[in-house]
């Protein structure tokens, strides 16, 4: 890891130039401040492969040799698959490179001993994207929820069941329509079992409860239980019971046994879990000290899974050469710092009521600019106090204010006009 | 650093002995496998402080020169204020310490100061707790989303204002109300003024700014309105406007400046926003590739805050002999695994309907100590092919298990029984 500016460069060899491949391409290319410089791209086909926008510098080859033996500082294994990708992880560990990976399958099945691997090597291996895509669950629990001994964690995990469950549960249509519309949008694959039937998921869950439960276990002891079942009749039901239903994976360790099922669960509304639409992914982690931490965000796709692996060639990076400080930091801005979103706005106001009030006021929101989206007034209240709403279309704060000054100086109003933003 | 067994001890100090003080000295004696020694204690007058659940190796002082003069690795600061807590840090870090400091206004005051000066010693300051909590957002946007770019931040970071405005929509109480009760509930301080006003909130926007957008800013630049106008009236107009009130952090880079505002605002309930109740704090960070990604959980009290007060010192004592698979690492526990969670259940059966069904899957719930809860069925279904739903009270799901195996040889059962838990 040598460079010639003040931070040294930390080469990145890439195996797999898929979705998810080309997303971590681009951000290495696009993100010009990190001191990462990517050197190899292996594929099989290469040729098929390459594209125009990687500097010339890199190397494609569609020889994994030329990756091992190459002096690459960080190997990323993005092709999935047990083997040969197993042995190649090995291999880059022993040849003295660290590894970013993001395959569930693999780190669910021999995690420990790749990690065991690593540490005798000297090197890191990292695997936050083998979980919930973009959402940083992994350093969450191994880091940020350090300091709590945490009992419980509950989680949607595959965005394939969520999606199709969200479906039946807002259109009504029976399970195998869902289905269908979620292969047709490519949301589900042509064989869509490893989702459904929780295979996935309790991969996920088993590296989860390792990392956050600190429980060493196979993902074959985990119950999993298909969504194929549920249907709209489901829906209907839970409705009444206050709840909806989603493919909740969950673990908790009691005094003797680590309970741990992927399955589809009833969900009261007012939980986290029960807002989770579509392809989206969110874990809940509930410790003795801090009670429940929730994460949430988009569980796939090629950008927020290349988040993920990017964050952890930043953090090998940083530790390769110590402290949270230093490589991969990007430069501090100091822009100008103003308060004026553009955003719908709330007026309300209190004003002792008498004819013409709203053509003063709208009078004045026009002379600056501002559209009226709507005028709201409560019945049934006094005339000397009566408060009224109005809400503006889309519009710079700072018109707003300029006009609410002009108001508040107005004779009919009982106290200045209340302002805030609509998100 | 040094210890006995094969991992060394790494030695903390602890400013201040108030509700997060204690609670970081709690997480430290109940986990014995961090590493993680506690040697000094402290506070003004301490001699009223001392409790007897520490380890007698404890030095308890309200000296200050007997933790800047010790061998400790780490400080620990969570005393608050401006001074003298800044020059007791700036000497911790000066004699060769790391420090963790739960001091929001300090940092955010003079965070990039203090930052500076670790490095220039070698040193770490950690400051996880100044933000949320127990919510990991610091290490979530400086190490989990460090591989996006980052161009918004929306949160509530103020829990006693999320409490108020959640009382007030509750409730319809006007907001002298509800904020009497949160300051007889605690929720609140007497002097409320740096709640309410948003100064609480804008100095952890403008840390929250620095670590994930890299902005440099003062906290006084940025927009501070309070809610204290707020009344039941704007939450009924708010929810005619499918919204409600929150008080809102944002900041958003643009092209040429940082749109920065602590202030309430509506929220449309759909918004993750919408659903924080009570005292919680909830982060939304955008990034260019990731999109949205949350944060939730306690944003206050002492055990959240001193959750994340130890895993900034986890995170040092790592850092501080190199790699993320060391210091700190709760050994791994292989627990038998059992899908059998104790929950409501769920079971819906699909019958040609005729007499009795219902008399004998109850005699089977029964037979196996299983009580039923309610029993649902939607009107007009066809007779051949009846769905009904029986609900079971808190029970464990093996035994259900074994009356569904009973239940599914039934003749009028047309499709096996769909069990699953409520949550």
């Amino acid at each position: 890891m040598t460079g010639t500016s003040g931070a040294p460069n930390c080469k990145v060899a890439l195996i797999g130039f898929g979705t998810v491949g080309s997303s971590v391409a681009k951000i290495l290319c696009e993100r010009t401040n990190t001191h990462l410089r990517l050197t190899h791209v292996f594929n099989r086909n290469v040729v098929r492969k390459k594209v125009d926008w990687l500097p010339p510098s890199v190397q494609w080859t569609e020889n994994i040799e030329d990756v091992l033996s190459s002096d690459a500082d960080i190997v990323v294994e993005v092709i999935g698959g047990l083997q040969p990708t197993e042995d190649w992880i090995r291999r880059a560990l022993s040849s003295g490179k660290s590894v970013v990976t993001a395959n569930k399958q693999l780190i669910a099945r021999c995690g420990p001993e790749l990690i065991q691997l690593a540490r005798e090597m000297k090197q890191q291996i990292y695997y936050g994207a083998s979980v919930a895509g973009g959402v940083p669950v992994i350093s969450g629990l191994h880091e940020g929820l350090a300091g709590d001994e945490l009992f419980k964690i509950q989680g949607i995990l595959n965005g394939t069941c969520n999606y199709i469950l969200s479906q039946i549960e807002a259109n009504g249509i029976p399970f195998a329509t869902a289905l269908r519309e979620a292969q047709k949008l490519g949301f589900a694959e042509a064989d869509p079992t490893e989702d459904l039937d929780g295979l996935d998921a309790r991969a996920k869950l088993a590296i989860l409860a390792r990392v956050g439960l600190h429980c060493d276990l196979r993902p074959e002891s985990i119950l999993a239980r298909s969504i194929s079942p549920i249907d709209a009749v489901d829906f209907e039901y839970a409705s009444q019971l206050g709840c909806t239903i989603r493919q909740i994976s969950m673990a908790e360790l009691t005094k003797d046994k680590l309970l741990a099922a992927v399955q589809p669960a009833l969900v009261n509304l007012s939980s986290p879990l029960a807002r989770v639409e579509g392809p989206r992914n969110l874990v809940v982690a509930t410790g003795t000290y801090g009670g429940e931490t929730v994460f949430g965000g988009h569980g796939a796709g090629g950008h927020p899974t290349a988040v993920a692996i990017v964050s952890d060639i930043l953090a090998i990076a940083r530790s390769k050469h110590g402290g949270m400080n230093d490589a991969g930091k990007p430069a501090q801005k100091t822009p100008a710092v103003s308060p004026h979103f553009a955003t719908k706005h709330y007026l309300r106001f209190m004003v002792k009521d008498r004819p013409g009030i709203i053509a003063t006021l709208a009078t004045i929101l026009s002379a600056c600019g501002i559209n009226i989206d709507s005028v709201l007034q409560k019945p049934e209240c006094q005339k000397s106090q009566l408060p009224f709403l109005i809400t503006l279309e889309e519009c710079d704060a700072a018109l707003v204010e300029m006009a609410i000054e002009q108001m508040n100086d107005l004779d009919f109003m009982v106290q200045p006009c209340l302002h805030m933003p609509i998100l």
